[in-house]
């Protein structure tokens, strides 16, 4: 985790500030059809960072693998992988 | 929105925490993959964050339209549902 | 269920031609990640079907638990709704 | 795709069956909420159907991609099980 590091943390940073938003939304009591609408669109966004992360994953740890020719450590990158395919498919 | 707004409120702040949590792994440049979990539970704690609110808008917002017998306000109440599903369903 | 009905049945059965054209992959020995994404592909098929079923309940079940004017009925039809809704959101 | 061939091409022969039930559940106008649970009952079963296929890819041809050692086949590999997962993770 390096390359893009500072825009994936502004990323996070915007979206700590849209659940802290959906906060104060329940405490003024807004529609909870509206609340939940946000709530949609911080899952949406925290699946972009997901993409950021993973391709930084990609383009350095997953690299590093393939460069330095060690079988042990590519099975372990791609069952990494898979098991974050299945916990993400639930 | 009123009836449990308390522990939706808590609850949400628990998820800013951890949103800024996941901000401070990138920083640390903590290992991708490690971070992609914790990404998933976020999202996890968000979707019981949307029970939460969807079961107080069942018990206020939409006694209240049945209460009324205003066709027209309950109609509104099941689009704004059906709305929803398709959002989420994607 | 009555208004769109041949509409759906018809979609539900290229959908089953879908699933039998995996199967046959499968016996070809495919590439899995062509397999794969074909049960993707699936997947967002059966969203779409989901999105007529509910706009038919819509327009018909939903309609007659309103034009009834019994809270009854139409708190449990609200309730399905929310029911059915945790249960594609997980 | 070798290893379980005939185990996955029963789980996806019990899916198209599901399928021409929910086909036949809508002919013969049954409640659109237990046809949308129905639906739902397939898609979680064709979720279960791709973590067989990717356990196979996994064991066969990514196995095969490290036993190699060839750099470019291997970069090919990853790249399509995040590819995948983009596409999964919508």
């Amino acid at each position: 985790m390096a390359r893009d590091k500072a825009a994936i943390v502004n990323r996070l940073r915007r979206i700590e500030g849209q659940v802290r938003g959906v906060s104060q939304m329940v405490s003024d009591e807004r529609y909870c059809i509206d609340i939940l609408h946000q709530v949609q669109a911080i899952k949406a966004a925290l699946t972009r960072a997901e993409s950021e992360i993973l391709k930084d994953h990609a383009a350095c740890c997953v690299s590093e693998a393939i460069a330095s020719g060690d079988a042990a450590e590519q099975r372990t990158k791609f069952n990494e992988l898979i098991d974050l395919f299945e916990k993400v498919k639930r």
